[in-house]
């Protein structure tokens, strides 16, 4: 099942997408209270999410009080539109992309990555499929996209060991870890070329992770101006899933709601000999299979 | 003026510390509304602030309506107990410190630093004056400490510039930026080093900016079981609160409310040879001039 946040009539609402992915039906004329998706990710029954698949199954259905709503006429936010701090990513996560960027990275990287490399990404807001991104002129130099599986937790996650994580994934998403690359090495951390205002595309929606077998195998590949820079698989991860959340819950709570970005595999445009970063008019799509495509503008 | 969170009657409370540090006014008592420090922040009139210095200067006053409460039946909280993404660290932002740390160090930090280092501190919960902070004996080798000062924006800051900076803010605190040594190197990125529960103490309260001159130049230090470790002034600091503020806004917008921790002096446990790491049943203090003592034990 598909749960989005959108916008109609100006107010945010959620919602399920219909099979053929035409219509939106509202959390709300289904009888569901939730303010955000944050609210609906913990409180969500078992029963509830029987009603939302029994209804998103049979498009267009409408009832007297069940709303269904035309994607097209909806503006889609991000699934998460204000994450605070709860976005967690990975460096270097596929071995194709550590190798395409041995010249980037510092020594600290050169060597064989025995443990995952994890980096905090400020989100003020998450921008959504289609949204705009400045290409910040007087500030950054290299521009750079990179298409991303997200996993979003679904209860409060402490010391979880690797057998039981699956229990705790609520869906997946798809994240464009846009990142300014010579911001990320001239501060010494990554931190802040990673995490500029409208840095974190993301959507368009969350697959709940039922309709995705664990661990995921995913075609993931993005597309700038429609030419195919990157395409791999999701089970290609240096450190999976399962690795990576146990290790983070040992020393961290990890709430209900927080998004693990996974990492980006070859393409990306550090990985070119010349670079070829963003520029403005740029249109890049993330497309990971069994989830959908997420477009960004660069202006 | 010193504003603080605190507990009584189970209940989180914010309140001004009278001249003499023995009671705290309660907010409500004299007629303000706000829920948290971030809503106190955002919204307190220069009049609100003339009322609660007028009732904070002569203590122990009381009246029908207003409330002193005896600072020792409180429990204080951090100032901001739950910050979500608003936390931003800068790394070897003193010179002595860079100097001592140059063996932990990779090389992407030898050279002379012409940039800030920015990184992101996740906290779940900001732990308060005496809080104890877990050991981790199974996750972290080399636990330490990092006295710092910590300032806090009084409003929403993008394309600020360096001499507007001191407009934006709201006050001032001691943060300990709590570090696990052996996480930070392991994983490439200082992050799952920095972002523990229980990293983050902070408080005990905020001295507003109308009490410390701009740029602050005031002593701090740090002790670990009575012993004298940091000892500098945050008038050294590499990179100054101007700059650094001024330059992450042009890229990011920092809400009221964030805070931006400046980095620690020399004399953390890894500047010594070999190092001096804290263990169980340890006491860390850190000190500045004009703010207090943030009190941490190790269990």
């Amino acid at each position: 099942m598909k749960v989005l946040t959108f916008k109609i009539d100006d107010r945010e609402r959620l919602g399920f997408l219909s099979a053929d992915e035409k219509w939106i039906y509202t959390t709300e004329s289904i009888g569901m209270e939730y303010r955000n998706m944050k609210e609906l990710i913990r409180g969500i029954s078992e029963s509830e999410i029987q009603l939302a698949e029994y209804v998103a199954s049979k498009p267009p259905y409408e009832t007297e009080t069940v709303r269904a709503i035309p994607l097209e006429d909806a503006r889609i936010l991000a699934p998460i539109p204000e994450p605070d701090q709860d976005i967690i990513c990975l460096g270097v996560n596929y071995a194709s992309h550590l190798e395409e960027s041995r010249e980037f990275l510092n020594d600290a990287y050169e060597k064989e990555q025995s443990w995952p490399v994890y980096f905090g990404k400020r989100v003020d807001r998450a921008w959504a499929d289609n949204d705009e991104i400045s290409s910040y002129p007087d500030l950054v130099d290299g521009l750079d996209y990179e298409a991303e599986l997200a996993v979003i937790l679904s209860k409060d996650a402490r010391n979880v060991s690797e057998s039981q994580v699956k229990d705790y994934i609520f869906g997946y998403t798809i994240l464009n870890d846009i990142s300014a690359r010579n911001l990320q090495t001239r501060h010494g951390q990554w931190y802040f070329g990673k995490s500029l205002d409208g840095f974190c595309p993301m959507g368009p929606w969350i697959v709940t992770a039922d309709e995705i077998a664990f661990p995921p195998r995913l075609a993931i590949q993005s597309f700038v101006n429609g030419e195919l820079r990157q395409d791999a698989s999701t089970g290609e991860l240096i450190f999976g899933i399962a690795r990576i959340i146990s290790e983070l819950s040992r020393g961290m709570t990890l709430r209900a709601g927080t998004i693990i970005s996974t990492g980006t595999p070859a393409g990306a445009g550090v990985g070119f000999k010349p670079p070829r970063y963003l520029k403005k008019g740029d249109v890049v799509e993330c497309r990971i299979e069994g989830i959908g495509t997420l477009h960004s503008r660069i202006v």
